[in-house]
């Protein structure tokens, strides 16, 4: 089936994907009264006198905004706000669907870091959350870290933390398959950009050790030393191939466990793969087409395979994070998403295959399984308390 | 009842009046694939190269958002973004029931006239229309003034322009009772905030004679001349009052026609009621207490009597307006509201009461008269071609 035709036709005839539904009728003047004023008078004067109260009597309650400046859209890059406007419109039907939480797309009209951070200080009094979204980076992570640090509701860029914390979470249940050690398995990041930074942090955090971890960009192997390198890449380089390790990403992956690839399609050839160490994991999420394609991974020594695809076993996904987060911190009234709580997303996340259902073709939940957010929302309350 | 406590209790219940609702249904992998990606990439292929059709494919065709900076809300005055998110939100009912547009409440957490300009700008694609609300004067008019010219969307402030939609259509039809002439009639307007403004200069529009009409604020009569006013009240000076009357309240009043009311309760005397021309009509829209009680009204020779009161004949609500004018543009995919369309939008209001039904205690629909949105509606589309 054609997704892109098929895509069109149903935007054409929505005209949009979301509407806004009134819970409150106003059918007769005794509704117009209670609903707006003069009744609604009350009520403001309740949120003026104690702005903390709007989590209890406004939309406050359960609102993010997805909002994003359209600089990194799927694999289309800088595509502005108008390309960006259905892929925000379609997070939020996928917050509404799989936990409840009421998401506005907002796509800004500038890509100025510091009027980006403005324009959501500005927009935030109504929201409970604000979900960042295909950012570009470097500046996805100054924006992030300026907004967690200036905003009381809490803050998360999808493309990062939504992506490390399923990768950590497949990754958690593709060891218990091949029997290895979190704390000595090699791992290889193939791709350098915003997801790849969060993935790499959040193992580490989790007890991979940065020692034995390599990150590769479209250069080459980072390390401590190369030239030219952005802060982001320097700190990465400060944490992880702490033997200097140099060259290209066929020379990463001697003997190493796991392939992690936030990168573009084919580029793991699978001559490559059977240089790894054995029983190698390979999460390869280049969108639509993986870094290496269904028909080779089969060629060769991998043993647990997970990509972004959704008609393949194993789809790292991350629908399968954020719907429970913001549940979880709208429900707790948590002002942060912190470490904590993408850790205890990702054991959750992981817990919900069963030790009998785990084999290598099923060892992340589907998208469509119903427990998922609301185990991540629970675990999110949990470490909350 | 006391509307006070059971819009508080409303409020609590509800824990907001909106929530997001998606029109397209997630339940297997097709779906997904359809409404999210990769289908929808080819959507935002087609938005990113013609940022028009976003009215097309997206949520832009239907939505306006409900934006204010909290700084002027109902009779509150200036209470913040978070005593003013609970009339947002009733606003954005209001605009659901009646004329089917999806509102958005955005609640701005800066009084700073440039910034609110900037956010605004920043978050207008994903938007068809925006409506300020219960911004104070005078930045009202420079914030809409600014965004009128900077946008390809059209921006209404609704306190001034709503407002002086219904009191034309209120007068036009309230003058064929006293059988008086537009361009005859004497006007005085009480109050000279950002609404009173409005209807002042509408009504010239409409044809009814700078000359014959006299703004007063709180010091008294708006003449030229007189010292230490705003930019917005020198320009009311030079084009009304022609005659340069001083003095106050009172004085304006003598032979007066019409009186309109944008200002605080029980400022009109009984007593000065009698010294106006014969059968006056008397706008009196203070909220939520009138410029003359009902109980005073009645005792003087007051002929056509409208309030903002909803138990009371002749309620002069912008409800009438607001959603029947964006769906008009919303619909025709007009750039601007304009003057002209201001002007339908009255004529058609009033002309909804027939020849038949007309009487001095119904001079305008009912809030609920279904009717109404649609021709309004009807009138800004017929005005676009």
């Amino acid at each position: 089936m054609n997704y892109y035709k098929k895509s069109e036709q149903l935007h054409k005839r929505l005209k949009g994907k979301l509407e806004i539904k009134s819970k409150s009728k106003i059918k007769n003047k005794d509704d117009l009264s209670t609903v707006y004023t003069p009744g609604v008078a009350e009520v403001s004067r309740i949120l003026a006198k104690d702005k903390k109260l709007a989590r209890k009597y406004s939309i406050k309650s359960n609102s993010v905004t997805v909002i994003t400046d359209g600089s990194a859209v799927l694999g289309l890059g800088n595509i502005g706000p108008y390309g960006a406007l259905p892929v925000m419109e379609g997070k939020a039907v996928l917050f509404k669907e799989f936990a409840n939480v009421d998401a506005y797309p907002i796509c800004l009209d500038t890509q100025d870091t510091e009027e980006i951070i403005k324009t959501i200080k500005n927009i935030a009094p109504g929201f409970g959350g604000i979900n960042l979204e295909d950012i570009s980076a470097p500046r996805c992570f100054e924006i992030e870290e300026r907004l967690k640090k200036e905003l009381d509701i809490p803050v998360m860029h999808d493309d990062q933390h939504g992506t490390a914390i399923v990768v950590l979470a497949a990754i958690i249940n593709a060891l218990k398959i091949v029997k290895k050690d979190k704390t000595k398995v090699r791992i290889v990041v193939n791709g350098a950009g915003s997801a790849a930074i969060a993935i790499t942090k959040l193992l580490m955090e989790y007890g991979f050790v940065g020692h034995n971890i390599i990150m590769v960009d479209s250069i080459g192997i980072i390390h401590h030393g190369r030239e030219g390198m952005n802060p982001h890449k320097v700190h990465i380089a400060e944490k992880t191939n702490l033997k200097r390790v140099s060259g290209q990403l066929e020379h990463a992956l001697v003997g190493a466990d796991i392939f992690i690839g936030v990168s573009v399609a084919n580029v793991l050839k699978p001559e490559w793969v059977d240089t790894m160490a054995n029983d190698p994991i390979v999460i390869a999420m280049a969108n639509p087409n993986p870094e290496i394609s269904i028909e080779n991974a089969k060629k060769t020594k991998i043993k647990v395979f997970g990509t972004g695809r959704s008609d393949y076993p194993n789809q790292i996904n991350n629908v399968l994070v954020f719907p429970g987060i913001f549940r979880g911190v709208l429900d707790s009234g948590a002002k942060q998403i912190t470490e904590q709580m993408k850790l205890a997303s990702a054991e959750a996340i992981a817990k919900l295959v069963s030790k009998k259902e785990l084999s290598p073709k099923y060892i992340i939940p589907s998208p469509f399984d119903k427990r998922v957010a609301k185990v991540v929302a629970n675990a999110v309350k949990k470490v909350q308390k």
